[in-house]
């Protein structure tokens, strides 16, 4: 029988060192939810955070010392267990996030470019040398559809998706359907915080096609380029239009399809569409995401919830960090404890 | 830095070798599901199977050997390292999965019932010997609502939780609002195989209560007592009001609904509700199952889907199995592996 006995000698573990790529709305939430008392994650300790430029103004409650610009402040720190990056583009952050698994640096990333773009190496080079890669946060926010497709799916086999990937274009063609202006809609989602100062990538559909690249590789294991994919955005529908449809009991969604073909003839499309009442995607309320997902043997599973903001995303973040430490820990105690006892098996 | 080269040597892991409690539907789905070429679990090997009757007629291409009457013959099998557990009710699955845990064998359960009574137990044993232990297939099948408030939302809050938690009496509810009278649509749903041959728990709610405690569970760490929970069931009601409400646009729905109260003032019930059609409870077809989840930060996720049947099951335990596989392997490799390089730590 296998000893379990010296996993008794623990008691409360030291916290699980973190070191933080990017500083943003989404990065400094993820501070406030790990530091001080009553924090919702007591065992994660942020012990530096790069930033491109330490003497921007920052939130109250940063940290003194917290603050880096030389990204191997984290990534030489041999303390530094887990990297958890919310940068935005495919570089640095990818360049990073390989020399971190490669230093055996369990990665959480919120990025969906550089999980569109990258997800492939990183994937690869985590397994190889079973190094924890958790990317939950990069689509859909806190809404477990990653880990749906990956885990929970994962002797089943997805073979289409059907989402509505995009909170910000998702509230603006709500907002169009009771008639307002696509210009006017798109200020509102601003002053809202749901759309960014250049809303062009939510408008565009290419932040949904990046999302959907992300689900695709989960899918059927195969990259692809977010070039390739079928792209159209809602700038050019008419607000009278929407608000017609919508009178006569349809709804205008953004939506990415995903279709596993045979012989690697895989569909994939973002566009416009328009759907009837019944259609579980049109249930989705302002900023939300919705997720529509069909398996050989499960059949039809949906999802749906928030999928963007800052302490949204930071939960998610938090989530799959807590995963990850069980395996951090695994790994720590493993290579801490020399065995005493020589285990007999098969 | 730590040093990762060692796992560089494993190549292709040897089977993780499964002992199966219970060999019903679900069990031998689970066995078809593992064994022979082009499975989707081709890394699980099921070596044996607790049966009561080993005479009993079995599905064709149940392996020779594969049926055993002696819990021994599982839980003393060093070479055993998961117990999968699809028995039903308290006692005896109780006893085995603690006998299992103790022994350092990962547990996974799709039985609603031990885990409701026994979840506590299991979970502490499973935390203090650092054993994994997983019931995604114990409620809903395979919709992660488990992960979803166990991972996902680990460092959020879950506030309260609104759910169809039955399926059998989901379909019901929907042949009853087209006018079929309740006895009529019993029968259909067993022979469709939604129902078992004694619907009796799934009419009086006692189903979805059991679910209700493994999910009140995990939202707040308390135990429940099921004979706590206010029950009412859809026994006395009938078609014709059913049907007169669906007619003006409101859906009778079993509903099981779990708040968090302070000072320990849960309020749990399951029983029938009214409707309107805006709710996302009212959109499950037939025998789906549906949560609609609240937390402090996330606000609302609505997770739907299949939530029974032996093939989903038996994808939601394997789904369970591969996630655990990677923590078994873990213990296996650090168990077996002397250690030769003491690694520098805080």
């Amino acid at each position: 029988m296998r000893t379990v006995s010296r996993t008794n000698q623990r008691t409360v573990p030291p916290p699980i060192q973190v070191g933080l790529l990017g500083y943003g709305t989404v990065g400094s939430a993820f501070v406030r939810h790990t530091t001080g008392p009553g924090v919702p994650a007591p065992g994660v300790h942020v012990k530096r955070a790069l930033v491109r430029d330490v003497r921007k103004p920052r939130p109250a409650g940063t940290p003194p010392d917290l603050l880096t610009t030389d990204p191997s402040d984290i990534l030489d720190d041999p303390e530094i267990e887990v990297v958890v990056e919310v940068m935005s583009g495919v570089e640095p952050a990818l360049t990073y996030l390989v020399t971190a698994l490669e230093r055996g640096k369990a990665v959480i990333t919120g990025n969906k470019q550089v999980v569109a773009e990258g997800g492939h190496i990183l994937r690869r080079i985590a397994k190889e040398l079973d190094v924890p890669l958790c990317y939950e946060a990069s689509v859909g926010a806190i809404i477990p559809v990653v880990h749906t497709i990956q885990k929970t799916l994962a002797a089943d086999r997805v073979m289409s998706l059907r989402a509505v990937l995009n909170g910000t274009s998702n509230y603006i063609l709500e907002r169009m359907a009771v008639g307002l202006p696509l210009a006017d809609a798109v200020k509102e989602a601003q002053e809202l915080g749901y759309a960014e100062p250049d809303p062009s990538d939510d408008l565009s559909g290419r932040d949904a096609a990046w999302k959907l690249a992300v689900l695709f590789h989960l899918m059927t294991g195969d990259a692809v380029d977010v070039n390739d994919i079928e792209v159209t955005g809602i700038e050019n529908l008419e607000a009278g239009e929407v608000q017609r449809l919508r009178s006569e009991g349809q709804v205008v969604r953004l939506v990415a399809t995903a279709e596993r073909g045979g012989n690697g003839q895989a569909k994939l499309k973002v566009g416009p569409e328009i759907l009837p009442l019944t259609d579980p995607l049109t249930q989705l309320k302002g900023p939300e995401n919705g997720f529509e997902v069909h398996a050989e043997v499960a059949g039809r599973l949906f999802l749906a919830g928030p999928g963007a903001g800052p302490a949204v995303t930071s939960m998610a973040l938090l989530g799959d960090l807590l995963q990850a430490a069980r395996l951090v820990r695994a790994k720590r105690s493993a290579e801490e404890e020399p065995m005493t006892v020589k285990v007999g098996s098969p």
